[in-house]
């Protein structure tokens, strides 16, 4: 295929050789063996391809983005800019966490592609293994050590304000992913909206009530100015459990397009949220064979750990850095032990909540709005599905409103487990 | 004096009428009769030149920003691009208020140098005349006239998400100039700083106990992640009453140098906190011929009217453009009065309540930081200087951390006037 005039071309399994051969920076990362590669198109995300390439000496992979959303076709333009802004933050995060965000090997911009690490198998999306019902039991861990690091690294709390502005204006540039975000979570489930859906006619009412929920419309409001406005950190935008992949040993966070300066609690809760939606989709996903009843209560817990063993390390982190360059609260004033702690038991209190609503906020447009789970959509039988959907709504719509009574992760737990079945 | 390799030269009284001369889109504004210019350099401010060129047939100002702030040499280097990000924000204020922003008549990047309209006698600095014990019966519905709009017009009331990003990234790029205020506004004040002074030995003890009061810094520390994180609108940045020129009929708002996208209630604040200033330093002004008494009261009533003015103005803007581009609170959405009010509600709480905050901070900041106030200066006596500090200090202290138990600025008008005298 020609090329574009702004150099752009859209690759497919033939031409993404062609491409790996006439790119020498790639060659090492395949061993310099470029002949029988084998290339297979695995994306199943709605916005990019996924090229996993395989050769005799190497491996890689090879994500381009497309200028619509895939899913939607041509309909539904997205800039593939937003692959500049994935590989930024791809190697921003993974400067902080190398641990667990694959490496990249080169970026393209003209042609939005991004070369990475291949995450071989027995890797697999969290999502999917979520709902096999595999135990993992270092996620908690990883989770939490690479969201503390990222976000408090790309803080106030480690840059300087000259730091901090200057990375702010950069990432403004991916505007058009943001927009999408305001518009799929802050405002579509709110609202009649052509790409809505639901499990129908079952959620019919409770659909209709998000959409008259004043109460709900007021705090997501708040939660929309504060993803609009605040600047916190360098989030990774979408870190849902199918941005992750996972073994039995690794955590690795994949598919940052979304990222840009927005508050912290935006990601936590996008990970805790969707643990949670997990959680409620056992019931579907139960069969004689296994009850789930042991894994529901293993997700309880993964919730729970993550997000204590966040808020120790997100803290150790503070701690270790107070006398750096971090200008939110410099050492010079914040000078005693007991007003450190006191000023770090007030930012984890309100990141805290704005987690919690953002989790919230989450669930309620996966099940109204218009990208739902496989969670859910993977139980074939839809009033089955609706009951499962029913409750992470109703225990959403309570979470989001009645946020700020929540003093720990554990009291969400057990409210959680004081749902009755109904 | 030759220009250095950036086109950058200091002028001065001689070189501006050479500038002019060699300046076409100048000369109209000279009535083209550029013989016999009078020439007068006047500036008062900390950072800058200021020439007023009045000619036989017109007259206009030109400000040029140096590379340093003057008050205290070329030890404190401050980005001449500042003269940038104000012509900019004069521009865009102006656009939404051009009944109180002068015009902008020309502006050279290479020089810093902006030339505006001359706010000709009997314009004066405003606090000069708050000092001088003069009322101005339209300050409150100009100043509420000017922030509404300014504020309203460049939040995400009214921009879309996208427009909003671009003028945030653009703004971020006056990161330096928010650095001076994060450090004499946010931090000095509450630690031992090089440049803090205050009526010595009489506030001593005050000060100290400003560095040492745990919840004063607590709470300092979230109106300072507010300004470094959240870009709510594009501010003037140092909306003090010195900032403002006043006849009995014309209200001008001047030096947006410190422009850039942040939160709202840090103009309305610095407004609001000066005309309290100015409120506590009038004892000290007081004579046989006039206790001032009157003056105070009148000084409330603005304080109380701005205020009030302000949010009535503010919601008019809104209730008027809720059908536009703004994209903060959609009318799909928020698409009843009572819940259109809910939000105004729960919206207007939050700004009070920040205004507050930044209005009690900047107070503090004048009374034991580096630039003084002067309405306080200008008291010769140091006790009776210090007597009146100490009450305003103490008003704000109570302010800053009690802020959110204000439910109306009448409230706070209340808590001023039943301050005893001690």
């Amino acid at each position: 295929m020609a090329a574009a005039a702004d150099g752009f071309r859209t690759l497919d399994e033939k031409s993404v050789v062609d491409y790996i051969k006439a790119t020498p920076t790639l060659h090492a990362q395949l061993g310099n063996q470029l002949d029988g590669l084998v290339v297979k198109e695995v994306g199943d995300g709605n916005l990019n391809f996924v090229y996993i390439v395989v050769g005799p000496a190497g491996s890689l992979v090879i994500k381009q983005a497309l200028p619509y959303i895939r899913c939607i076709g041509e309909s539904w333009p997205m800039t593939k800019e937003r692959a500049y802004f994935e590989a930024l933050a791809l190697k921003e995060h993974g400067r902080w966490s190398p641990d667990h965000v694959p490496e990249v090997y080169h970026f393209d911009r003209p042609m939005s592609l991004i070369a990475m690490r291949y995450l071989k198998p027995p890797h697999i999306i969290l999502r999917k293994g979520l709902i096999a019902g595999i135990e993992y039991p270092l996620l908690a861990q990883h989770m939490s050590d690479y969201m503390a690091k990222t976000l408090f690294f790309t803080s106030l709390l480690y840059h300087s304000t000259l730091d901090h502005r200057h990375a702010v204006a950069e990432f403004c540039g991916n505007v058009e992913l943001c927009r999408l975000t305001e518009q799929v979570i802050f405002s579509d489930p709110y609202r009649v909206a052509q790409y809505n859906r639901w499990t129908s006619p079952y959620l019919d009412h409770d659909a209709e009530a998000v959409r008259e929920d004043d109460t709900l419309k007021i705090e997501v409001a708040e939660l929309k100015s504060n993803f609009c406005e605040r600047a916190q950190a360098l989030i990774h935008g979408d870190l849902h459990t199918g941005s992750i992949m996972v073994t039995g040993d690794s955590t690795q966070v994949i598919d940052p397009e979304f990222a840009f300066y927005g508050p912290m609690g935006f990601d936590i809760g996008a990970f805790l949220g969707n643990l949670i939606l997990a959680f409620f989709a056992q019931d579907g996903h139960a069969d004689k064979g296994n009850d789930r009843q042991a894994y529901k209560q293993w997700i309880l817990k993964t919730t729970e750990e993550t997000w204590n063993l966040f808020q120790k390390k997100f803290i150790s982190l503070w701690d270790e850095h107070k006398d750096g360059n971090g200008e939110a609260y410099p050492v010079s004033i914040y000078n005693k032990p007991e007003l450190q702690l006191l000023v770090q038991k007030r930012y984890m209190a309100g990141l805290f909540h704005d987690a919690l609503g953002f989790g919230a906020a989450k669930m309620i447009r996966r099940i109204v709005g218009v990208a739902h789970v496989e969670d859910f959509e993977s139980i074939a039988d839809a009033s089955k599905r609706a009951y499962c959907e029913r409750r992470a709504l109703d225990f959403a719509k309570m979470l989001l409103k009645e946020r700020r009574r929540f003093q720990s992760i554990n009291q969400v737990i057990s409210a959680i487990q004081e749902i009755p079945a109904c």
